[in-house]
């Protein structure tokens, strides 16, 4: 495949590049920008992904930088929070990392959070790339500047908005991932032709072979289109204070879900209860129809994703969700599909509605 | 005293207002543009400035906002770390507290910076205002957006960029300060002079004596004066990348001794030794003369600024200094004065010259 580039802009100007690949061979050429020669750089990577990746990765960066350090942390969500934070200030201060170094992301979304949090604050912050390896990483966390941990088990409880210098996606990376984890990562793409793009959601349903499949030339052009999407989103809305909470679909019940399951479930798998929940509570007040629900909820199932485990309760998903951020002044903001390809902010989302969305969905 | 309000810009726009006032009477005026009535408002304190401060400053807010809450944490530079900040998180979380919510920083420098960080980092970012009661909060740390706390006794090694709504400055605060803690954030005032603007040095030098005296006219005059100089230097430079670094004069040793002293010495103080350090090395290399150095040790001295502690040996604060976070690939960052009342940066002082300005300061 030929390398794709995307540019990202915040407030009109030009902040960041995604370059999509096969192979990591071209990222030390990509980061030449950075001055690699003069600077310290950290990669930041979990065990299981450094298994995969970490030589490699090392072998092609240890050339080109003036000096090359590797953190690595037990993977999994459980690890994304303040104590492994504060276990890489740790490791950065031992090595004297200074304001112009660098911090280099290799993993998922919990590496990608974690280490954008890190940087963000560290000496108030110093520059980091991504370099995402699964696919929910690569079509959804890397992008837009959202970094954060979990804060006594709450998602995302803390962190900032900080970008990165470059996402650099190897789309070959897809293919070590676990059919559980790739699967899951089709819950944020499925999400994003629903919430934007119904030419999108169209192209997928139409490739769920293919994209089932793994065939490379097809993930590009999903990992591409879904890129596309997401830049479009966090470029009008940066911080999160209008439209970007359109990419929250599926994400209010999600949420509440990962934490009861006590993150059992992966982020994805959960975002793809919410978003069937949240077409459900759609198609109850006739935003859209019965078949088009129909096949969201056969879409989900063509990629395995898992039903809501029955052990959690209505109710404490619901005094959850109470809880969750994006409850403004009280009321929920909850994401609906005002038609297939566009999603809206509703505040009027009632308690009953609510509770009639699990009925429909586990009679 | 008539109100002052200075404007603070950051690329060109207007980002917040720094008012100056005698008394809290008109706080909940001057927050009135941040639509307080449907706001949870969390006052940030610590106790001994509530002590002095929190019934007045909550009387006045608590018939203008949907909710006001109080965190008050214990006093001094040991708990400016990550356990305060994560304290506070809890409190908010558990006080429910949104994005749309405030935080209002009461105090010194220590909760300044630390609110600071906490709001930076809380849901990624939630909105904060500043009400320094110290003179060194007044004139520096409340100004410019840097917040942070220590981590593992590294000064200011975690933090945010991230702007306050509003500063509102009560001069009143400055009379129930310790002569130590007033005389104290006069380094800060010195140094402003120093660096910037050698007409203010000269004010300074001139009414040394009211300034002592705490006379409420003059310390408006002064406070203004520092906030617009700081004011000048961070619209020029936000984000520490060239010419704000001219406010570490004195910081390079200082945070040092701040650091070994196990911060029983306040900040002020140490400025205060890492200034006339900063300064014998400029006399050293003919850039002032040695009367203007003279001169500079009897301001220092007539505020009853402490010598350098003989326990601390001269080793030990280079050593420490190596670590310190102006040190840029390697080289120490040191802010020399070129001139009376004109800073610059210099990275070519040697060991030598670093260890003879001890031997000239304490002979």
């Amino acid at each position: 495949m030929e390398m794709k580039r995307l540019k990202v802009s915040a407030e009109g100007k030009h902040v960041y590049d995604i370059v999509i690949e096969q192979g990591f061979g071209d990222l030390a050429r990509q980061l030449q920008f950075l001055d690699l020669g003069r600077k310290k750089v950290c990669i930041v990577t979990e065990d299981r992904v450094a298994g995969y990746y970490l030589q490699e990765v090392e072998s092609l960066l240890l050339p080109q930088c003036a000096s090359l350090k590797t953190f690595v942390f037990p993977h999994g969500e459980a690890n994304k929070n303040l104590r492994t934070v504060e276990d890489l200030y740790r490791f950065l201060i031992e090595h004297e990392f200074d304001r112009k170094d660098l911090l280099l992301a290799l993993g998922g979304g919990v590496t990608g959070d974690l280490t954008g949090f890190a940087a963000s604050s560290y000496l108030r912050g110093i520059d980091f790339v991504q370099v995402p390896t699964s696919l929910l990483a690569q079509v959804d966390s890397s992008i837009g500047g959202k970094t954060g941990v979990d804060f006594d088990a709450h998602k995302n409880m803390v962190g900032a908005f900080y970008m990165p210098k470059l996402v650099y996606i190897n789309i070959d990376t897809l293919r070590t991932l676990s059919d559980r984890q790739y699967h899951s990562g089709l819950g944020e793409v499925i999400k994003h032709g629903l919430i934007c793009d119904l030419d999108y959601y169209h192209w997928i349903w139409d490739h769920r072979k293919e994209i089932a499949a793994r065939d490379p030339e097809v993930m590009a052009s999903m990992v591409e289109g879904s890129c596309r999407i997401k830049r479009a989103v966090v470029e009008k809305d940066p911080k999160e204070q209008g439209i970007r909470a359109l990419l929250n679909f599926g994400h209010t019940f999600g949420h509440s879900v990962e934490k009861l399951m006590d993150f059992q479930l992966t982020h994805g798998e959960c975002v793809g209860i919410g978003a069937t929940l949240a077409a459900e509570i759609s198609r109850a007040r006739s935003y859209i129809s019965d078949q088009d629900y129909q096949e969201i909820r056969e879409l989900f199932d063509y990629f395995d994703f898992p039903a809501l485990p029955d052990q959690v309760s209505v109710d404490r998903i619901l005094e959850e969700t109470r809880h969750d951020k994006k409850m403004e002044h009280g009321l929920i903001k909850f994401i609906l599909l005002d038609q297939m390809g566009r999603a809206g902010i509703h505040r009027d989302v009632s308690q009953e509605e609510m509770k009639a969305s699990f009925r429909a969905y586990r009679p």
